[in-house]
């Protein structure tokens, strides 16, 4: 049995799946979507690339000490897994990748830091990865943000963001759960919503969408949830593999 | 500094890393290497692929429950990352997926079972990552084969295998070490002429040969030997990630 997360079925959410950039040569026949032409990165040489987010990001990253490329600055998540992937295989490529993800924060947090964790860096990729504490928080009493909060805030962040690097690709990673640990009932509809106002987002942007949802509601055919994230937020080392392999197909579409 | 664990350089190293059919789009002037051409692996609906070798592929699988694509049967390890980005990545294609690494096996011991836990299940890619226990156990004094040894039986195992299975495409990992726990320089340059042979064998049989050292010595750059193996033998989850990236990039080049 298929754990969907919402009313729509598992061939639907995986044929969108392929869209926005994440089809491999051999799985061309998941790229039927919504989308007309899939967005595809390019990774010349020289290229910056910015993982900004929450917790899931952040993965324990070293704020100390904010050397790109390396391992402590970088953290033990799905940022660092497809940072090194794309640094030991691309060695030629002379990338430089950074972490700035932070624990805990909802849009409008990184909106406030947004100039020196952001902007200053000048990324050529950006991929943000947003949301789910925009939910839990408002679940358990601690903030009073609604969709509407966060769907607002996320399409404000990325016009200024346009406007002041108008030439970064985007990259709008999709807000998952797995339905296990804090990850209840309560949660339900509601975030998918998120998940769809999230997608709106990197449509209306032009950004590639990395299906995090989709993923993991196929990768429970295979595992249980807990062995992709225990607390059914932050994932395990194998869920972070598996969002580190979506997201670096996403870039070498 | 880079931790190159022969006489070639890291140069010459991920130049020669490219061949046999691990380039990505991104990497072909990783390409130069001294083959005229790349061994690329098919990977049609319903292919089958078995994992084979030692600990490092077995890696804690459950082997009184042998379901082909489950976790649980699949162990921990690269074997099982790859498999799971394979899979969930590529639902139509209907992949079959087995696992049967055994801890502390050397080729002959491959060799032994190789009736039941190969030719028998027909696999259409067959993988084998073997030699490490072939040196180390020699080290330890718990074994009297040499290098000699260890080419003879696998260039043999090989020769069956292919009389058997005439249509299998083959995949040969390369054996690594990192230099931490218990590799020292006593393994030196010992292991050197294990990669080597491992290479050898995978040259005359047409075989996808997968750098895994030649990665681990590029990984170094990014974070210490540690991280990717702690006793410098068994990969953390983040070097069975970096493996199970390189792995699949060989089977969708």
């Amino acid at each position: 049995m298929i754990n969907v997360t919402n009313q729509i079925s598992r061939r639907s959410l995986l044929a969108t799946a392929g869209i926005a950039g994440l089809a491999s040569s051999i799985s061309t026949n998941l790229m039927a979507g919504h989308h007309e032409k899939a967005n595809q990165l390019s990774l010349p040489k020289g290229t910056t690339i910015l993982f900004q987010g929450d917790s899931i990001t952040d993965a324990g990253r070293d704020k100390k000490k904010q050397i790109a490329n390396q391992q402590k600055a970088l953290g033990g998540g799905y940022a660092w897994m497809a940072a090194s992937h794309l640094l030991i295989k691309n060695p030629q490529l002379n990338l430089t990748i950074h972490n700035r993800g932070i624990s805990g924060n909802k849009v409008h947090q990184l909106a406030n830091r947004w100039d020196k964790d952001c902007l200053d860096l000048k990324p050529d990729i950006l991929s943000i990865m947003i949301g789910v504490n925009d939910i839990w928080h408002g679940l358990n009493g601690k903030y009073e943000g609604t969709v509407k909060t966060y769907e607002d805030d996320f399409l404000s962040l990325m016009e200024r963001t346009r406007k002041a690097l108008p030439k970064t690709q985007f990259v709008i990673c999709e807000p998952f759960v797995l339905r296990c640990g804090a990850v209840n009932e309560k949660w339900f509809p509601e975030f998918d919503r998120y998940r769809a106002a999230a997608r709106k987002v990197a449509d209306q942007n032009n950004a590639t969408f990395v299906p995090f949802q989709s993923m993991f509601d196929e990768a429970v055919q295979y595992a249980p949830p807990k062995h992709w994230a225990g607390d059914g937020v932050h994932p395990s080392s194998h869920g972070a593999s598996l969002m580190a392999h979506f997201w670096t197909q996403s870039v070498q579409a």
